[in-house]
């Protein structure tokens, strides 16, 4: 199932389903990123208070609020900010517009993980691995459809529907599939017109856009235990919640 | 611009905008049908609650909740409820699951009326012909996307776009028409597999799917005066307020 905004989310059934969240223009890719650069854990938090908090106990400290940088913090959202001299081995507190709005909406389900462009064919191979219930979860543009976060869920869902544990009668979830078709013969040119993409280049991101627009740079799969994202390995990949369901409907 | 659920709108900048509901399958095709029909009014409201008191009180009462007539009121929400003989010159109340729940949510707009393919071409040369955004207001299901709503504030969009009056950078307009350019080789066929048509299918209502489809049977446009729907005439098509705005923009 594809929920298009955090503010739909209450409304799809997910205690017992993976949330994949997905806010491809920057904060989801800027994630994959740091774990790819070593970072050992990334705190997402709400509010830039929360932060600033954090920042002051010593952590790095990460805040982006309409595509730009805060005043004060160490990083803002691009995946550039992440790279391995500054994050490696580092504990990082995170918050943006809308990426960390949608983890915090996710919290109470049974996993949440992150995903990305630069992680699509390793996080489809884990969600296909699992006997669960999928909610491909947009970030949007404050509680607005937006079009790159969509379209990454029609790509999920594309691969999940070629395995025989998924279906799917879920609307949003043919409809993304549907765009995804029309945009994946140049992801970077259909995304031309899309309101963020417009925003970005005003703010002389298209650098950005085109790295996050990357295929499959690395297997690791960010993923929310307790209040930290760390990353994916065997040991946690069941996290501590029984797998009981038996075919996985999505 | 398009809200794909009643939880979206709030996002939406709707002080100032004409609001189109639209709930294919069925509220809004039923309402067009029974101003089509000859019915006086029709007061849209939120709880079954509601409209017992109004049936109490004498009026015609339409409930629907999950496809099916309520028991004790007199018609639920298909078109076939709302012929001539039962509407004709009766002030009529309604609730329905998402229909009457998006009438509600848009009341504060500058103006709300009633979409269905039955009254598309009217209701597209209205929109043109006023200078003042458009929001597409999508009744879903239960606050999820729902396709056939989606597909026909595709339509829209694409009818309005023909018009140097208006333009979008909205995605979910964007994507509503893209979606409508792959359904409209055939609607009926296209609809085949999404929830609510399977729904309808199981309550045996392909008859009413295939009305709700139909084309420009008539050039009524509901609207909203007050705490009811009224048909649209030439003098309250401007309603109580001004019309300020320079080009409208969408």
């Amino acid at each position: 199932m594809v929920s298009y905004t955090p503010a739909n989310f209450p409304h799809y059934d997910h205690q017992d389903a993976i949330v994949v969240v997905i806010d491809i223009l920057r904060a989801t890719s800027a994630i994959c990123t740091a774990f790819m650069n070593g970072v050992e854990k990334i705190i997402p938090v709400k509010t830039v208070e929360e932060a600033e908090a954090y920042r002051n106990k010593g952590y790095l400290a990460a805040a982006e609020r309409n595509g730009e940088k805060l005043d004060g913090f160490d990083m803002g959202n691009s995946p550039f900010d992440f790279d391995a001299a500054t994050v490696q081995g580092k504990e990082v507190v995170l918050t943006t517009t809308n990426g960390t709005q949608a983890i915090a909406a996710a919290q109470n389900a049974y996993q949440v993980v992150i995903g990305s462009f630069l992680n699509i064919s390793a996080l489809c191979n884990y969600l296909v691995s699992q006997d669960r219930n999928v909610i491909l979860l947009c970030a949007g543009w404050k509680n607005k459809y937006n079009m790159e976060d969509s379209i990454y869920a029609g790509a999920i869902v594309g691969e999940l529907l070629k395995s025989d544990r998924f279906s799917t009668t879920c609307d949003s979830a043919i409809a993304a599939s549907h765009i995804f078709g029309i945009a994946n013969y140049d992801l970077y040119r259909f995304l031309d017109y899309s309101s963020h993409r417009i925003r970005l280049r005003q703010l002389k991101l298209e650098k950005d856009i085109r790295y996050c627009l990357q295929r499959d740079i690395t297997d690791i799969i960010p993923v929310l235990k307790g209040d930290a994202l760390v990353r994916m390995d065997e040991s946690n990949s069941s996290m501590n919640h029984e797998i009981t369901s038996a075919r996985a409907r999505h």
